[in-house]
């Protein structure tokens, strides 16, 4: 059994503690939340110890592996305190907010070869993951075009928005990890945006709406839209378009029913709401990759880098947001 | 050119007009009804002449073929009539209401070796015929199991419903033919009807809603519904099960738009309103495949011998509804 | 906590105590089965106690309900000896392959006014409950025709099939439960079977290919199609039509994800393969409906009527297909 | 009845001839190409005179409007002729592959307020004129985002690809007007273009494979993506995103048959070929409005100044694609 621990009890803190508390290879050994309050519930619920502090958490013996789900401004500071207590890191992204205080963190616990895996879920989205694997089985060829379609339901509060880092740090940064998942390291990018579904978005100096494009090493070209509202709920798609043909993964629903009216036929249900639900699968296979690698001692994906490469595409986008201009990433990696 | 006369000018013999004057290898030489002014509309329209009499239309030199298209007690007669007169004859369904009157017609006219196709015009559509021909292909072995969807998208008046001959000789004679053109001879038939849709269907003493199980000579079963309203438009579906997996036909919209909205997602069009709409492909290429007989000489198909084994079924299942049992099929045929 | 105890641990037995285990207001008692290794397997992995006989397991003052999952002809001893423990009871169906001896289990603990819920689990199929509910609400007017499609993956082997009461009692049973769930009591019943799929299945008197029609007290009119093959996975679909339109539950999958080649577009994975996957989420949602009947002291539902009306049904339909005819069910009900 | 001469008697310009012919309204007059066998070909099939030139066949007294269907070079030559000798024209797109050229033909013929149309058939596609007009009835509420897609089947021959004016004005510019078409005025354009489908394009100087964004004067961004290849058929569809909702407008195909199988469901078709059988409908209906604008008086959609639009938008495209920079479009417009 792997013993684990859980900093920071939100949302996905939650969902990641109840998945961990499930696992039949793994055991939660402890939670923590800056609100004790919000700990002692998760602690209550699942039937585990809450912490006194991060401290507590990490340090314990049985705890091997830390799950990272605590505010972005605290993410550094923890990934160095569980490396340094030499523990595996399972971390939200992004790793910070400021690439640069992201890579000082990186290179600041590197020599102690650290496996660190960073929360990209959608890689573990049975849909996505299977159009990963189909394409590089190479059933449709070398990719050419990808669409990535990326819609939250409804914008989040000003107060959130405000710590957000803007869209392109918060949201369009899961669909630039998943175009570079896909299609491979990125050397181009290009971005427009706009304020579209909300003034106040505006008035803090985010956009709501935005289109990119980005170019891989390999050719091929990748666009992604992204909105901070949708009416049918998060829409969430790829199409990858290749040599030989075409591979979709669409949205998904509660149930199969559709109805025929007067009015409409083969409607179905809204698509699911956001990604708790959406991605509630994709968060257990999350959970279970990391044990697995904790287990086997391979190599955490996605990983640190992997953190930093989509860091660092996000601030390309940002300054081709504000040029108008193609931004060239570094040829370095 | 093949020189061909149109007899009944309404819906359907319209319909038939302009496609023969369309058609790039016929010529469409006279058109009847007997109500002179719907065949002067038509003729006018098309630029023809409207014959004084069925007899005039029919001895016309220049016409090698006669389409049939007047109401359903007058089939017969002029079937006769062409086939004496050595013309090829395309006779809409059924081919009398009464089956010992077709029967007796068949014996009349069979020593002339007459070409008589009949217009089950469903086994033209590009889309019925397509699953057809893959059936046969083998591409999902043996057919086990059918089912056939037809819905109309409402009742015809009482006045048609008075003369119709009933739903299973009206309107579900296309589905015992398409069951019979898919799954082969059929050898025993059971139907269930009911009075659901309008009472005024009942009180003329026929039903509106009906479940059939057919089972053929090669043992595969069928089953149909029907319905003579519909809310979202003309249902009209085939699924064939068979040993290597299934086909299934579809209904057709107007577009390819669907609206996504915080109501519904996919929702698309209603589907094509009535048979004008939904088999006008089909319609035409039944007169293209009696011009191509016509000029090659080969079988007319679907042919006599379909229409009365449609009729035959019709008639059983008739007797299934009245007694409860399955009807045994003569073998004779 | 609600304290359970299993009886057999097959497929359906690992599945309910993996479900009981995992719910958040349920305790895992004791297991039971006739292997004592396929009971301590279970026990085991669930860290609970394999009880040495089914006495044991029923008389344990901490269960309060007992699930039945033995072989079949096992239930009706199981269930009274339950009931005469005073426990409440979730027994798979069918009841028993016999209704005679059925309808006296009931005679014999009907006196307790016994807790009894019938595991018909495809009502708790989310799709198929929300197509129940939106049926209810009056959505498309009531219902006229009902088209039930089930079909298994494979069949199986002849040791189970000899046991099996055939598949009417054993198949088919399932799809004359949601026959009523959706359409109401069923008064007509007419079934044609044939064997197509394995002449093992013939030789054993059995058929594997069934196509019914049955009749529901408010006239509308079900058609049910069974195979007990498919080549492209358990088939598990549901179409209502009514007076104001259809609503349809349609297959589900693995992924989302499409593919789009020379050879077709659109191409979707195979359907979920068979019941353990398919009903995964029923399952769960029954067992956790008959702990809130526990915890609340409503009515079970489906209860052992429910049971009884199914098995009488399928022995209706027997009798259909061995006279050809249309078989009424006793009005008493 | 309209008289009507076309120019142009390859693959678009033997489709409007023969869209002309079959129209109620519309005689087909005269008929011309620079090949005299090509010309007689098509009076040939429709009973019309071969003009031996274009000033014949512009000059006849009959002729009312000119479709001009010929080489690219050749249609500010025709369109001033046409124009001068008091015709209406339909020409197809583009009106020069060089903008100055164009232009300088407005500035030409304007004062004679000419009645010119430009031949943007996807605008007359029933699907997308649907998704038009619901998109301006509102149900969508005002766009945001729109998503493109646009792939040819196969790439044409280095022979036309030389004289094409390169993927952005001979492929991208129907993109290009639809964009303007569904989301208003365009101000700013960026292009990524690629040579991946075959390296003869990338010698001849071209891309085959490109990813636009645009932006609209109200705000909405819009995607493209084009290839010059797609294993499926020929690739159309465009989705708009809009602050209520999405409306859709996907591929179609021949038949509506699927196959389910053991290795995939619900396969469809693959779409259909080309612009011949995608637009067929199109093209009738471009015709149609044509025919209508010039027996009302009506003002003609698309315009003179559409195409100019469309070919300004391809060169600041153009320009985006060197320079990597997004591109303003002149706000004269």
């Amino acid at each position: 059994m792997v013993g684990l621990a859980v900093l920071g009890c939100g949302r996905i803190g939650k969902l990641h503690a109840r998945n961990v508390a499930s696992h039949p290879r793994a055991r939660l050994v402890k939670v923590f939340d800056v609100s004790s309050e919000a700990a002692a519930a998760v602690a209550g619920e699942l039937g585990v110890q809450a912490a006194a502090s991060v401290e507590e958490a990490i340090a314990d013996p049985e705890v091997q592996g830390v799950l990272i789900a605590s505010s972005t401004d605290t993410h550094v500071e923890l990934i160095v305190a569980a490396v340094e207590a030499g523990k595996a890191v399972l971390c939200e992204k992004p790793i910070d907010l400021d690439l640069e205080r992201a890579q000082a963190c990186w290179r600041q616990i590197a020599p102690r070869r650290p496996r660190v895996m960073l929360g990209f879920n959608r890689r573990f989205d049975p849909s996505f993951r299977a159009l990963a694997e189909r394409l590089r089985s190479g059933e449709i060829g070398s990719p050419e075009l990808l669409v990535i379609t990326s819609r939250d339901p409804a914008p989040p509060p000003a107060q959130y928005l405000r710590r957000s880092g803007g869209l392109l740090r918060d949201m369009t940064i899961h669909d630039l990890d998943m175009a570079r998942h896909l299609a491979g390291e990125i050397v181009e990018a290009h971005a427009a945006g706009a304020n579209l579904v909300d003034p106040m978005i505006g008035a803090l100096g985010d956009i709501d709406t935005c289109a990119l494009t980005l170019r891989s090493r390999s050719g091929a070209l990748v666009q992604i839209t992204n909105s901070r509202h949708s009416a049918y709920g998060y829409d969430q798609r790829i199409e990858v378009f290749g040599a030989r043909g075409m591979l979709l993964a669409g949205n998904q629903r509660q149930t199969s029913v559709e109805l025929w009216s007067e009015r409409h036929t083969a409607a179905r249900d809204v698509v699911l709401h956001f990604f708790i639900e959406r991605y509630r699968a994709a968060y257990a296979a999350e959970i279970d990759a990391f044990i697995a690698a904790l287990e086997s001692g391979a190599p955490m994906s996605p990983d640190f880098a992997d953190g930093l490469a989509a860091l660092e595409l996000a601030q390309a986008a940002e300054r081709s947001l504000a040029t108008g201009q193609t931004v060239k990433l570094s040829a370095a990696r």
